[in-house]
C-alpha cells in the first residue's frame, strides 16, 4: 500500500437522505427532492470539501407497496428529479467533482446509455460515471411492459453483454479521428472510425456511437452488487465498487475476493476501488452525535417502520408497537435469511417492534457510525488501512446536514491525519480517483 | 386574428447549422457540436433576443451512408452532444427561453421519455418541450437490435399510444398531492395519486410516474410530420407543429387543414401553433445577403453535394460536376417524386450537377429567404398575416451567425412593426407561447 494513498470519498444524494424519517427533520426542506437548487447546494458543498464524487441511486418507479395499508403515503420515496438530466445540470454548475448516476441494464438500451453518459462526460469536462444496476423490483417491470422482473441469471447475462456493448460504443472514434480540415473538406479520418457491429444474444448494435471519445476515455463504471455475478461484473468492467459491509472481517474478505478476480481479466488491484457505504451521525461530543441519531429515530412514523419490517416479517400492525416482536411463522415469500436475523436480534436483545424497525432504519442498508470526528475517523482509517476499503460512499441520513457534518467535522479530522486530499489532483474524475488513463480500446 | 397577436420564434440549433458546408465557414468553430459552450453562447443570445424557444433535432445514430464512397468522412453530421442532457444543462444556464428536444417513439420507452422531460421541466422552472418523432432511417434500427425500421402505419400507431401513455404518466399526481406534513407524518394525499394502469397493444405501463406534475402542467408537445397520420397526431396531442412549406398556398392549406382537425378532439385553433421552418440569409443590403449565401454555397465539397443527390438520383460521381445533370433512369429505390422534381428543375433551368446540389443544400429542407431585414420580414409578415403560420422555426445555415443575424437585423425590424415581443410575457414556455394553462388531466 502506497504511503501517500488517500481515502476516496463519495456522497450519495438521493431524496432527502437515507433515513426513512429524513423529510420530517426540522432542518430538512421536505420538498427538496423535486428542486434542483436543493441538490445544487449540497453538490457545491461537496466540491468545496474536495469529495471525489456525488452519486444518485435510482429506481424506475415507486418500488414500495402500500403494506401495511396507509404506509405508502407516509413514504418520501416517490417523486424526484431524473438522475441523468439532474447530473447534466449539476455538471455545468460545478468544476471538479465527479458525477455518478445509476442506469439499469434491464430496462434500457445500450445505445441510449452509452450516448447519454458520454454526453455528460463531454458537458462536464470528464467527470461522468455510470453505476450499472440490473434493478430488482416487480414495480419497475410493470412500467416497462413486463409482467415480472427478469430472473437473476438472465439479468446478469444481459448486464454483462450490455456493458460490453456500451464500452464498445464508447470506442467508436479514436481521440484524433476528427481532423475537421476546412481547406481539404475532410471532417474525420475514416481509419479512426470503428464501427462496432455487435451481434449477441440480447443485443444487435451496429454503431458507431454518434459521440466522440470522451475526456476520460470513457465514463467511469461503478458497480454495486455483492453477489457472485455482481463480483464478476465488477472485476471485468468496473472502476469503482459500492459495497455494503457491516463488519471488518467480511468487508476484508469481499475486498480481497474482488481484487483477486481482476488478474484473470488482465487487470491490477489499483484499477478497481472498493468503497463501502457508511452512514455517519457525528457531533462535537459523543452526546451530541447520539442526540442527532436519537432525534431522527424518534421521527419514524410507526406505519413507515412497520412497512420497513413488512417485507421480512409480514404485517405486524395488529400488535403493540412498543410490545415484544411476535414469533412470526416465516413463509417462502419473505427474504428468509434477513427475516431470521431480525427475529434472532429481537429475541437476543428483547426488542420491541419499534426498536426493531429503528435498528433497520438507522442506516437503511449502510453501516452506521455514531460518535465524534475522532471516533468515526478512527473507524474509517482502520478499515482503510486494514485493506477493507479504498474509500467510502457516504450515505447521509439527511441532507444538507450530512454534507455539512462531513465538511466541517469529519474531513478536517481526516486531513489532520493526512488521509484525505486538500486539493483536487487532476481535472477528470478518473484522474482524481487515481486511476490509470485508458488507452483507446481498453 | 387578435390585433396584438405576435410572431412566435424558435431557433433550431443542431450541429453547426443546417447548411451542409456550415463547418467549413471561416467563422464557425468546426468542433462546436461536441462543446457545451458553443450551444450555450447561442442559447444565451437567443434568450437575450427573447426568442420563444431553442430546439434540437436528433437522430439515434449516423444516418448517412458512404455513398458515393469517400463522402461520409466529409459530412459534419456524426458526433454531437445528446439533446436531453444538453437541454438540462442549458436549462440551468438560462432563465426564460423554452427548451425543446426530439425523442423518438420508435426507439424509446414511454416511462423514460415522460420522466426525463418532466425532470427538465422541473429543473428549468417550466420550459421543457418534447418534439415527438417516429424516426425514419434503417441506420437507427440497427442500433436498437432491429434489422429494419418499422413501417409507417405501425410506427404511427405506436407513436399515438406512446404519447397517450406519456401524457397519462404526466398526470400521475395532482398539483396539490404533496402535503409533506412533518407533524402528522403524511407525505402525500392518496386520493390525489392517479395510477395509470395502461394496457394497450404496444405498451403496458402501470405507473405512477415518479415525478410530480410539472410547472407547465406537462411539457409542451411538438410534432413535425406533415403526413396524414402526422397531422392527426398533431391535432390530437401537439401544442406546436414544426412544418415544412415552400409556397404560401400549400402552407396555408396545411395550416387550415391541421387547425380544422382540432375540433373533433375538443380543441380550439388557439391551442396549436404552426411554425414552418425557414433558413434566412440576411444582410444590410441585398448584395451583402447574396454574398453570404454565395460564399457558403461555394464551400460545398463536391462529394458532399453528390451525397445529397445520391438518395434521389443515384451515383453521379462519374460525371463532370460542372456539366449538365444526366438523364438518370429512376429505379424504385429512389424517392421518386422528389427525384422527378429535381430532374425537371435541372432540365428547365439547364442546371449543372453542382448547381443542382447547391439548390438542394441551400435550405436543407427548409424554405430559404435571401435579402435585407425588410425583405425577409415582409415575407414572414405576409405568411403570418395570411394565416399560413403562427410563427417560424428558424433553421440557421450556420451558428452563431444565424442567431446574430436574427438578433441584430431581423428581430429589430419585426419589433419596429410590432410583430415580436420586447419582453417575455410569462414565466413558463406555455405562457410565453400564449397557450392556455392546462387543467389537471387535460
Amino acid at each position: 500500500m502506497s504511503k501517500d494513498r488517500k481515502i476516496k470519498l463519495g456522497l450519495s444524494m438521493r431524496y432527502l437522505g437515507y433515513h426513512v424519517a429524513a423529510w420530517r427533520h426540522r432542518d430538512v426542506p421536505a420538498d427538496g427532492a423535486v428542486h434542483f437548487d436543493y441538490f445544487l447546494k449540497s453538490a457545491i458543498k461537496a466540491e468545496a470539501a474536495k469529495l471525489d464524487m456525488i452519486f444518485f441511486a435510482d429506481g424506475l418507479g415507486i418500488r414500495a407497496s402500500d403494506e401495511p395499508a396507509g404506509s405508502l403515503c407516509r413514504d418520501m420515496r416517490n417523486v424526484e428529479l431524473e438522475p441523468l438530466t439532474l447530473l447534466a445540470a449539476l455538471g455545468v454548475c460545478t468544476k471538479h467533482i465527479g458525477l455518478v448516476a445509476t442506469a439499469s441494464t434491464t430496462y434500457n438500451e445500450p445505445f441510449h446509455v452509452a450516448r447519454k453518459f458520454a454526453s455528460i462526460d463531454h458537458i462536464s469536462g470528464g467527470r461522468a460515471g455510470w453505476n450499472v444496476v440490473t434493478s430488482w423490483s416487480e414495480q419497475e417491470a410493470w412500467n416497462f411492459s413486463r409482467d415480472t422482473h427478469l430472473g437473476y441469471a438472465e439479468r446478469f447475462e444481459r448486464a454483462d453483454e450490455f456493458v460490453d456493448v456500451v464500452k464498445g460504443l464508447w470506442n467508436s472514434w479514436e481521440d484524433d479521428a476528427f481532423i475537421r480540415d476546412k481547406e481539404s473538406g475532410v471532417f474525420y479520418e475514416p481509419s479512426k472510425l470503428h464501427t462496432l457491429n455487435h451481434k449477441g444474444k440480447h443485443f444487435s448494435v451496429r454503431g458507431p456511437l454518434n459521440a466522440a471519445r470522451t475526456p476520460q476515455g470513457r465514463p467511469i463504471i461503478v458497480q454495486a452488487g455483492g453477489s457472485e455475478a455482481g463480483r464478476e461484473l465488477a472485476a471485468k468492467d468496473a472502476d469503482v465498487v459500492y459495497s455494503n459491509a457491516f463488519e471488518l472481517a467480511p468487508a476484508k474478505a469481499f475486498y480481497d475476493d474482488v481484487k483477486a478476480r481482476l488478474a484473470k481479466h488482465g487487470r491490477t488491484a489499483d484499477q478497481l476501488l472498493i468503497m463501502p457505504g457508511v452512514t455517519l451521525y457525528v457531533g462535537k461530543t459523543r452526546e451530541e452525535a447520539q442526540a442527532k441519531f436519537d432525534e431522527l429515530q424518534a421521527l419514524i412514523d410507526p406505519l413507515s417502520g412497520l412497512a420497513m419490517l413488512h417485507a421480512y416479517l409480514g404485517d405486524l400492525s395488529a400488535y403493540d408497537v412498543d410490545g415484544p416482536v411476535p414469533e412470526v411463522v416465516l413463509s417462502g415469500n419473505q427474504v428468509r435469511s434477513i427475516a431470521e436475523n431480525l427475529l434472532n436480534l429481537a429475541r437476543k436483545d428483547k426488542l420491541s417492534i419499534r426498536q426493531l424497525y429503528q435498528t433497520v432504519a438507522a442506516g437503511n442498508g449502510c453501516r452506521v457510525l455514531i460518535g465524534t470526528p475522532a471516533d468515526v475517523v478512527d473507524d474509517l482509517q482502520h478499515w482503510f488501512e486494514s485493506g477493507a476499503a479504498d474509500g467510502f460512499n457516504m450515505c447521509p441520513a439527511t441532507l444538507p446536514q450530512g454534507i455539512d457534518d462531513l465538511a466541517e467535522l469529519v474531513i478536517p479530522e481526516m486531513r489532520r491525519r493526512g488521509l484525505f486530499r486538500t486539493e483536487y489532483e487532476g481535472v477528470t474524475l478518473r484522474e482524481n480517483l487515481g486511476l490509470k488513463s485508458l488507452a483507446f480500446g481498453a
